[in-house]
Formats: C-alpha cells, sequence, structure tokens
C-alpha cells in the first residue's frame, strides 16, 4: 500500500494525509538541524522545510545537500509564516538568534530548540518571544563527534530520547504537537522539569565530556614527552575517549559556559571521589579498588538491561 | 589450494609444515588465555595446546567449550613437555604461578605472560625461572569488557598492538620465535623497554579506565538523588564509560596496584589539568576551553590518520 511519491514531494515517504506542521523554518543547520530536516522529510512531517545560517558558505552547502527545500542567511525571513521554528544554533547563540526572529514569527507558531542545556537557554530566549508564540523547549539527547551541515543524517534521532521542558502554563496542545514531531523524527520523548534535566545532563553527558577532553589534552601533552609512542599504543579506552574529544568545541564551549553551577557541583563530586582511589592506589589498598570496580561492573550490567527492557 | 583439514586437527587451517610450537601451556584460560587458543588452533601455531587454572568450575567450562585440547588444575603438570608456556593470570597472581610451575618448565621451553603491567610482573616472576628457560614478557594490548573462558574468541588480537618487552641478554631466537607467534595470532607486535611500556600504558590505558570507574561510581551515588533518571538518559559518552568500566574488578585492581608510581604520576598531571579547565569553567573563561577542545579534535584527527597510515 505504498503510495506512489514523486522525488521532489516534500512529503518523501509519509503516510498520506496532512502533514503535521505546514512550514518547519531550523534557525542553524549543522549536525542536529540537517538531522532534523532529513528525519522530517523522510517522515513527511512538513509541507516545506526552510532554513538560515548567518555562514554564506554553511547555506550553499546545505543548498547543494538539498538538506532543506532552500537555505538562507537571513534568519528573520525564514521563519515568515513558519508554523514551526527550531533555532538549531550553539546554546550561545541561541539568544541572540531569537532576538533577530522574534518580530517575524507568526501568530501560533510554535518555537523550540535543540540545546543541551535547558535553564540558560530558556533565560536567553524566553524574554525576546512575543506572548502569541508557544515556546517549547526541547533537547535531543544524540550527536555524534562530527558537525557542521555534511554530518546531518535522518536516522541521528531513531531510538534516542528526546526531552521537553515545557514551562509551567505553556499551551498543552502546543507541547503534544512538538512531542509527536519528535516520536516522528524517531525519538522517544520525556519531559522534565529544566533544572532537573540540567543535573541530570551534567552528569550522563556533560561531565564525562569534559574528562574526555581533559584526559586526551593530557595525554597529548604527555606524549610529546615520550616521542608520541603514547598515540601508538593507544587501546580502547582511550580510543573512545578521543572520539567523545572530537565533539565540537563551539557547542561544548557554550555547554560547560551555560550549566557551569550543575557542572561545578558533579565535577567536585568526581573529583572527590577520584581522589579517594588515588589515595586507595598509593596505600595499596585493593579492596577500596575492587569493590568500586565491581559495583561499576553491576551498573553496566543494570543500564544494558534497562535498555532492552 | 586450500589443504584438507579434518575437524579435529591441531593445526586448523593453518599453511602445511610444522607448527612453530609442538606443545604450548596456558596457566590461566579466562578472555585472554581462551582466545589466544582459539587464535593458536586457527593459524596451526601449535601441536598441542593445554591449559591449567585453580578453580575446577572454570577448567570444566573451558573442557566444554573445547578451547583447548585438555585444561585441568594442576598447573604443574600442564608445563611438562612445553615448548610454550604463556602465565594468563591477573598480574598479582603472576609470581605465585611461577613459583608453582618453575620445576617442571623444560629446559629451552618459552616463558611469557599477557600481563598489562611490565615491571611488577618481571620482577614477580624473574626470580622464580630457572636458568634453562626463555623468559619474554608480553602484553597483547587487547581486551573487552567480559571476562572468563566464555569471554575468549579467535579475532581477539586481530590488527591489535603485542608489546614485546624482552630483558637484556635474552636469547634472541627465542623472542623472534615468541614475536612470530603473536603475528601468528593476528597482532601487529612492538618491543619497549618494560619501563617505557608502564609509562605508555598508564597515560594511554589504566589512566582512562580508572577515570571510567571513577565517574561511573560518581554517576551511580548522584542518580540515588535523582530517583535513577540519571541512568536512564545516559548518552553516549557516559555510555562508553560504563562500557570501559564493567571491565574485569581483579584484573584492574592488580593493574593499579602493580603499576602504581606511573599511575599516580599521570593521574596528578590530569588532576591539573582538570582543575585548570574546572577554573576555567567557574570564570567564564570561553577561550580556554575553545582552545583544548579544538586541540583535542585535531589528537583525534591525527591518530585516525596514524591508525589508518
Amino acid at each position: 500500500m505504498t503510495q506512489p511519491s514523486p522525488d521532489n514531494a516534500p512529503s518523501g515517504g509519509s503516510p498520506p494525509g496532512k502533514p503535521l506542521f505546514g512550514k518547519i523554518a531550523l534557525i542553524g543547520i549543522g549536525l542536529i538541524g540537517g538531522s532534523i530536516a532529513l528525519a522530517a522529510r523522510r517522515a513527511g512531517l512538513a509541507g516545506s522545510i526552510v532554513a538560515a545560517t548567518r555562514r554564506a558558505e554553511t547555506a550553499e552547502t546545505a543548498n547543494q545537500l538539498k538538506l532543506v527545500d532552500h537555505c538562507g542567511t537571513d534568519l528573520a525571513a525564514a521563519c515568515e509564516d513558519a508554523d514551526l521554528v527550531i533555532v538549531c544554533t550553539p546554546v550561545g547563540s541561541c539568544g541572540e538568534a531569537t532576538q533577530i526572529i522574534a518580530p517575524s514569527l507568526k501568530p501560533g507558531c510554535i518555537v523550540s530548540d535543540v540545546g543541551s542545556v535547558k535553564q540558560a537557554v530558556i533565560g536567553a530566549m524566553a524574554p525576546h518571544l512575543p506572548a502569541h508564540v508557544h515556546f517549547v523547549p526541547a533537547h535531543p539527547v544524540a550527536g555524534t563527534e562530527n558537525s557542521g551541515p555534511t554530518a546531518g543524517f535522518a536516522e541521528l534521532f531513531d531510538g534516542r530520547w528526546c526531552i521537553l521542558t515545557p514551562l509551567p502554563g505553556v499551551d498543552a496542545a502546543a507541547a503534544d504537537r512538538l512531542e509527536a514531531f519528535w516520536r516522528g523524527l524517531g525519538s522517544e520523548v520525556e519531559r522534565l522539569d529544566p533544572a532537573d534535566h540540567d543535573r541530570i545532563l551534567a552528569i550522563t553527558s556533560h561531565l564525562p565530556h569534559l574528562i574526555a577532553y581533559t584526559i586526551v589534552g593530557t595525554a597529548d601533552d604527555l606524549a610529546g614527552h615520550l616521542n608520541s609512542e603514547v598515540l601508538r599504543f593507544a587501546a580502547g579506552g582511550f580510543r573512545d575517549f578521543t572520539r567523545i574529544a572530537a565533539s565540537d568545541p563551539t557547542m561544548w564551549r557554550d555547554v560547560f559556559l551555560n550549566n557551569r553551577e550543575a557542572v561545578l557541583e558533579v565535577l567536585a563530586r568526581f573529583q572527590e571521589d577520584l581522589f579517594y582511589l588515588q589515595r586507595a592506589i598509593r596505600w595499596g589498598e585493593g579492596d577500596k579498588l575492587f569493590d568500586l570496580f565491581s559495583r561499576t561492573r553491576e551498573i553496566r550490567r543494570a543500564l544494558i538491561h534497562l535498555h532492552q527492557a
């Protein structure tokens, strides 16, 4: 019962019927923006998808790749008549982008973002938004170490979490519609309070990235003293760290600066725990090491079980 | 020109001719010992392969899996008439195992190990070995988070480094023969001074494991305060860490206790670098974060280039 669908039809392989949104505008067209465009087209979620980015070179690449129907450099113009606008810039640029697009937003439009930090992004975006739009912040917990428009792919969100952090008083229908959109992109959707989101992600994502960046830098410094043999013998563990530490520098700088309190708090806990192990190694207290290593093995098993369940 | 080879022939799919060793004895039959047995059989490197392990249950599993021709619990008996003996126990047990097998070693036998630490293992094994055997320490830089005899597989060493750390004055032919053996198992082989090995692996393997163990423990502690939502939203970075932190507790306890000085040294450097980033986050110094994150991205690219070259 496949519907015939010409190559240039925006609805792609979607089920017949009206798409979820008439026009979608993406502000920023990197790994996340590009992947949203491709996944939305795959699922036929939009009548049309446009994008805008400040750098003409990026817009040209996006157009060459046909990620969207059109990508320009005028952020405000892209948002005209849009039913859904998603700000897909690094966290530190969300506020400024919102200020620019605010006058073009049509009444009833849903405005969202993809930031890895929620409280700071809400604080930066909300003051610029007119009362006649519905602001529903979102964070797709998905990504790769690649960035830019060439890095996008339609499967990025499949089976991954997207966390919505709607504010009290937001239009329930708008939040539900954005949730349906993210499910259509392939995600599982959960809703959290913005502060809880920031604390949880500080542990499961921001701290691991900070550690990976640090250890790869430390290893590289030490490698200089050892004639670079360090890198040659990089074992499994270290290779995983280098992959994480290859993530987009601008995005991650912004994450740490904008989730400062939560990151510093979990970092302090981590340092404390690391010093405990350091002392155990120095004093030859093997039982303390063994106890932790056994516990973390169980955590891994619980995580696998949780994922399969 | 494939040679016909019955299923029970120990030479497997090997080239015709005499195998590299008549009899191989493996002391310990976990992930590494089991994989050596399977890879050696795959390449037809031995006339026969036996193993011994102290736990009767483990020996029974190894026999059921047919990892070797026979697995018993008498370490000394397994080594009789062996041309190559590889101690595959955790690092902390190498000395005691060597003491037990020493009287059974035949003149001209090559004795090796698979320890992730070399100086401490050499110090623990060498004093027990008779002058009529050739001791050639080795470290296959390969593994998974699984352990025990069921975890072994023939492809574990394919394309991975095996580092030999022969001592001054060792018989050159014996070292060359062990090198040929490891190449036959699928590894690339390099030779290093034991102290250099321990410093390099402290950075590329031991420190990453310690960090992963710590962060998973810290996250689990914090998860208790957040109703376990931490684990549910575990993102890519954290999942990699949990996999590393699921590695064998006994093996890794022994690694840290036996490479103490090198681990404490690189740990101090890591802590210093982490505090630098912590301070940059606290003071909002985004340029310092951006500079490091850009550098680590380049390191990843260099590592990929190095691997492809």
